[in-house]
């Protein structure tokens, strides 16, 4: 075996890092996808690393410059560095950080599965007319919009529901209802970056099209719970706050208040906790609610059990109707302990119309983790006719924060079934033809692409954890055989090729 | 059973269609997803689309509106029905083009994890700076750019090795090379939408970086071919065209061609099968090169051997060295018989150095399938230390075309292990409990979300290939029953829900 003296002076420095160690902790990985709190440290490195952008030394770890044959000086006369990070507010996906979302977009695809739904998707890109709403929404103040090239007016989707509507629409009878679809997709929204938010995130969705009755937001809260607990998430943990736009609705007709009022006095409703409640009264004056109105419907709004409710709206109401029928639901899907009544709750796109929902931390540490409901009009707010349609949004970063407050992300590492490697150079195609072998045969293989020390062979096979490693050295060869050592236990024996599995 | 009667209207229409034939059929999805010729008539239809796009019908199926319980009139005041269609020169993804798309990219996926791949991503949306390159090159003039709301040059990514430069930058010392990573992400172009193309399609990116010699490359052709090989597409169908740009650089370095015009010269060249001759010797001309230079130049990139280019340029250049080295490495690899020289081989991308590669179909018909080379310098234009690198792209679109060609593309199904209906209203409850238990078991349900004819259970049934339908009525849910029919073979009994697998 070679001795370390015959390692390269850059693969001695490789061997000095740690790479275990920099794989086994997460918290590189979860600061990256977190989101508020570590998004705003991952800004302020961002930005610090901008001002840097012209040095010649990267903003995470000073260096010295490559030596030796994996490098030769630059031919272009010292051009300028480039920005080396992301636009702002958006991610790169590294290894480790992709590890992770595939593993949450996997969960998501299978709870899908589990359900039976269909999985879609649609332009990142669409028309900015599918997102002009005239209800005031922080979404449409948020639009990361463009002119395109040919002076069109276009869009990064803030959202997947108005593409999916629009394709719901497009596909008219050619579909039976009811459609189960889900789909996981990037959205965007363009907003200063003052609040430690990125301007990106991906949106797992599920819709179902058709189906009028509040069993399809049952199937739909059951779902979430589902995935809640397959990632080890309890009703301790988290919880659902359920209402319905009916509520208000009711109110608001109670008062006479122009129907086309409903969607921008739910807009106004939905900044409660965010901003004071002056405000909130002072926004509802201005949409020409009486006093009175205004007074009623903060006091419903202060509801907190369906009981109470029944007493202020009577019990004759679809609003009451709906939300008894989902909570007599839950307990048979199983999520009973999960949700609760909140009139409070009415989530802030203008496009729903019956039961709404959000997921919460109990420990009210995050902001909303999902949200959904009924969205009864969209279509015909396009221009289509209605179809009953309900359906969720749940993003990829409040989840990694909450599974992070609670020790629950996974620790993913890179898996590699071989590493296989030839003892010398002239060696280098028959490591070729066994690397074919194995991947002909199923299993994955790291094939080393130069002649390198065994000890540094050794290294890379820890850190892709590798199982096996297969040496191919001259003698056994000959002979037809190659060298295995089961890397967890150091057992060693030589194997004919056509034997190997 | 309730009688054929008993269906609601809508719903008889529902069964006169003929969903099976048109899951079976995959014309209308390969129309979708094929480019360029099935991608053209796309374009027609998406056009004729649009013109009537102020109807109230759909372009695809005339629609006579939806009754009964299903809708309810319009709320707003018909307002003006939106475009139905994508972007131009987008798409969608509904389900059975979905199946598709994720069918081809487990593929990728599943190659590149043989190969011992990690995969990564970057942001959809990168800087504009880093795709401004100075050669020429049609990916420039193509470019999907914006100038974003902070007056940022921005653009949708044309291409994804660019960003992974940048990040491999970003991580400088962090990484121990060689890295090997995989993307699988949407690229943009802006063009015309004259040849019938379209403006994103998903590239399939494999990238080594830190490996100097063409054990790289060749692991990188092996990993497509076996690609090819698990699509059923063989040797006779597929080939590649392999030379390597020091072919020409050591051309151009004979007759004291300045360097920085290699990117240009090679962007030139790589037009020669689109545009004349003659327009390609002006602007070589252009260029400043002599006729001399230009004449030799061309008088090499005809040339279809190694053994005459080793003539033309000697034994012991950098380009037949290499070259030499690829092709006895294919023989220990097993893919000989897929590859060829070709001189006139370049690539459109100004950044390749050396080895280059372009995977074709045989029988001419299509655009390059795939194509890849080495660029060891990108980093260094960014400002970066130069780092030994080789990658290659491959679309999702002119694959599909292949694959219809040979009758490859496989018949994929919408599958859910269960239907699972409660036999009226008041068993709705139940059902939905018997549902929480099976997708606890891990089995995917189809939950009938509202009270159907049994006759439409079966149709839906048949439509989502399940295998076994649950029914749950009342005399045997008391006893903690269900009926079970094993839709295959019609086989019926009843079980314990406790029994149920």
């Amino acid at each position: 075996m070679p001795s370390l003296l015959a390692l390269h002076p850059r693969l001695i420095g490789l061997f000095l890092a740690t790479p275990l160690r920099r794989h086994s902790s997460l918290s590189p990985l979860s600061r990256r996808l977190t989101f508020p709190i570590s998004a705003a440290a991952a800004r302020r490195q961002s930005s610090a690393a901008s001002t840097q952008s012209l040095d010649t030394t990267p903003n995470d770890s000073p260096r010295s410059g490559r030596s030796g044959s994996l490098s030769s000086p630059p031919v272009h006369d010292s051009p300028q560095r480039i920005d080396v990070n992301p636009p702002k507010g958006t991610r790169d996906f590294p290894p480790e950080e992709m590890r992770l979302r595939n593993w949450l977009f996997d969960n998501f695809r299978e709870v899908s599965r589990l359900f039976g739904f269909e999985e879609v998707d649609f332009p990142v890109l669409e028309s900015e007319a599918l997102y002009i709403r005239k209800a005031g929404e922080e979404i449409r103040d948020q639009l990361y919009c463009f002119e395109d090239r040919g002076n069109r007016r276009v869009a990064l989707r803030p959202e997947l529901t108005p593409s999916l509507a629009r394709l719901v629409m497009q596909k008219g009878k050619s579909v039976s209802l009811p459609l189960k679809w889900f789909a996981v997709g990037q959205c965007w929204r363009y907003e200063r970056m003052t609040r430690g938010r990125r301007r990106e995130h991906y949106q797992w969705n599920m819709d179902i099209i058709g189906v009028p009755g509040v069993t399809a937001e049952a199937e739909l809260i059951s779902s979430i719970v589902t995935f809640f607990k397959r990632m080890g998430i309890t009703s301790s943990d988290v919880g659902f706050k359920v209402s319905s736009r009916k509520v208000l609705q009711e109110v608001l007709t109670c008062y006479a208040i122009p129907e086309n009022l409903f969607g921008k006095v739910c807009i106004i409703i939905d900044k409660m906790e965010k901003i004071p409640m002056d405000e909130i009264k002072k926004e509802l004056k201005a949409a020409e609610l009486s006093e009175e109105a205004i007074k009623e419907l903060l006091q419903v709004l202060s509801v907190k059990s369906l009981a109470q409710l029944e007493e202020k709206l009577g019990a004759a109401g679809e609003a009451i109707g709906d939300l008894k029928e989902l909570f007599s639901l839950a307990e048979k899907f199983g999520f009973s302990e999960w949700i609760q009544f909140d009139a409070a709750v009415v989530r802030g796109l203008a496009y729903y119309t019956g039961i709404v929902f959000e997921g919460f931390d109990r420990e009210g540490k995050l902001r909303a983790i999902c949200g959904g409901g009924r969205y009864d009009q969209l279509l015909s707010t396009f221009g289509g006719d209605n179809v009953p349609a309900c359906g969720f949004g749940f993003g990829d970063a409040v989840i990694i924060e909450l599974l992070k407050e609670k020790g629950l992300l996974p620790e993913l590492s890179p898996l590699v079934e071989n590493i296989v490697c030839s003892l010398d150079h002239t060696l280098q195609g028959a490591a070729a033809a066994v690397a074919t072998i194995l991947r002909e045969r199923g299993q994955s293989v790291d094939l080393v692409l130069e002649n390198k020390p065994l000890k540094w062979v050794f290294k890379r096979a820890a850190r892709i954890n590798a199982r096996r490693l297969i040496l191919v050295g001259s003698s056994e060869w000959q002979k037809g055989m190659v060298g295995v050592k089961i890397l967890s236990t150091g057992e060693q024996y030589e194997i004919k090729v056509d034997e190997l599995k």
